[in-house]
């Protein structure tokens, strides 16, 4: 989509603002997520659709769609954690869906307190809602397939597990899986081989995308493991925000400034003004002071030479 | 060498130390290269023959080396910026000697108030000391070819340049060629492009091995597209001190910790025990207090069920 070759999916808003305790006042997210459409990230997941005394965070969410569907070009992307959030998010207007699939079954209890068969189920009716809508007001609804590279609670997760649950939520009615490092445990061996399993179960064009975490400084790597096999998604936060309150220091998602210095880098177009993106980053750090911004291309600035606009 | 898929050549001690005003003592120096070695670092650079009014941190390289022999199966390497160096370092015992020859001539005459041309004739004659030695006694002479990948001062440098000091400087009798990306502004499609050509034109033998900043946080992502095509050694530093100063937040090397969870998770073997490593860490972090320390890995620790020993 969008003219670029690969799509970076701002999930800040989302993914990051959501282990920050300080609420960040709707205006200020408003405004950030202004200033990272106008520097060039096409599609940004703005919320989640989960009762606001679970996340207080992302309690603004329907506003924040209503705000984004302001934006020309825009995609707007949410997470669900079930059949209820995706009814607010149709009802919102969000062109995005997303629910986590934990691989892990512990996790998934935990997170969403549902096991893969009542996940499955739920997806299902999701599905059936999404695609009986007429084809103009349908969302692409994805399913992310979490802990897939591992659990920090089951630890290793059975690879041929992650392609069954990918071929059931396909089955399902989903049009898309994701594949999710959430514990950022994840290596470049063992995407590339997941990546390879998965299309050979399901067909590329229905894996595009992949969300990894920084949390043992991995996360470039993995990306560049990701996108030199043809992957063309590819999830960050702006400021790498997020973390793991379980890991003092550790970064949350990867970081959108330094991936995109990656690929532009590389000769792969985003469709990102680096400066803009700077600016962006500049007003969330004035909103939001005292939360710890990762990256190291906005302090050290573009090589000589370089140009990213 | 040493039995490992890929040997990490750890520079903290040199590459990390150069730009930290603090003086680490001698005696706390000597301990943390204990603690190196003891966690399985295979080969050191322990510091650099330049004089001590140039660079008063490094003035007890020779210190340095005669403590890192006493270490059993350590490969001791130094920096030497001349010839005069280079005599230092071979009555010292280094195992490795290595000479920057910067792509960019400006970048060579403000570093070693060298041209091209006169560093070529420095390397000959360095060349010339270490190829008479007896075999026994023969330190491996190498020639990092800095700023391959671009200059802060000259902007982008030219392929077929550092094509031709390859050859220059193997011709003039070093024994192998390194690249280093002195300025972190490299990326892994230009790495991948100016390995295939520098093995085109001096034999694969002659580059094993890279050299590679994390200015801009790329610097795993890079190693990765080194060791996907063959390189076999990768410098780092541990908690990837060394920094620019003109560029705050922006640290140094690649990160030792990092580099090893990155390699060891895809099954290649370093021979480092991860604790013992983190350990290291430890120590330093207690002995050069306020030192900003970078890396991931050792907050977040190992994902369950991975053990690195």
């Amino acid at each position: 989509m969008s003219g670029v070759d690969i799509l970076i999916s701002e999930v800040g808003p989302r993914d990051g603002l959501q282990s920050i305790a300080t609420i960040m006042p709707t205006a200020a997210k408003k405004q950030w997520i202004t200033a990272l459409a106008a520097a060039g990230i096409r599609e940004i997941e703005v919320g989640s659709f989960v009762p606001a005394t679970v996340l207080p965070q992302l309690a603004d969410t329907a506003e924040l769609v209503a705000h984004g569907l302001t934006i020309d070009g825009l995609q707007i992307a949410v997470l669900v954690p079930n059949f209820r959030g995706a009814e607010h998010a149709i009802a919102a207007g969000a062109h995005k869906i997303s629910i986590p699939l934990s691989v892990s079954e512990t996790h998934s209890l935990r997170n969403v307190k549902r096991s893969h068969a009542q996940m499955l189920e739920e997806i299902a009716r999701i599905a059936q809602l999404v695609n009986a809508l007429p084809v103009a007001k349908r969302p692409h609804f994805e399913v992310g397939l979490s802990t897939a590279f591992g659990c920090s609670l089951e630890g290793p997760v059975s690879e041929s597990l992650v392609v069954q649950l990918a071929e059931a939520a396909l089955a399902a009615g989903c049009h898309e899986v994701g594949l999710s490092d959430t514990t950022g445990s994840a290596h470049p061996v063992q995407l590339r081989r997941l990546i390879t399993k998965v299309w050979s179960a399901v067909g590329k064009d229905k894996l595009c995308g992949v969300h990894l975490h920084n949390t043992r400084g991995q996360g470039l790597a993995n990306a560049l493991a990701a996108i030199d096999m043809g992957i063309s998604t590819v999830d960050a936060s702006m400021g790498g925000i997020g973390g793991c309150p379980a890991a003092p220091g550790a970064s949350g998602n990867i970081v959108t400034e330094d991936l995109v210095f990656l690929l532009e880098s590389m000769g792969l177009e985003t469709g990102i003004n680096f400066a803009a993106l700077c600016a962006a980053r500049e007003l969330f750090a004035y909103a939001m002071p005292g939360t710890e911004l990762y990256g190291f291309t906005p302090l050290a600035g573009l090589p000589k030479g370089l140009e990213i606009t």
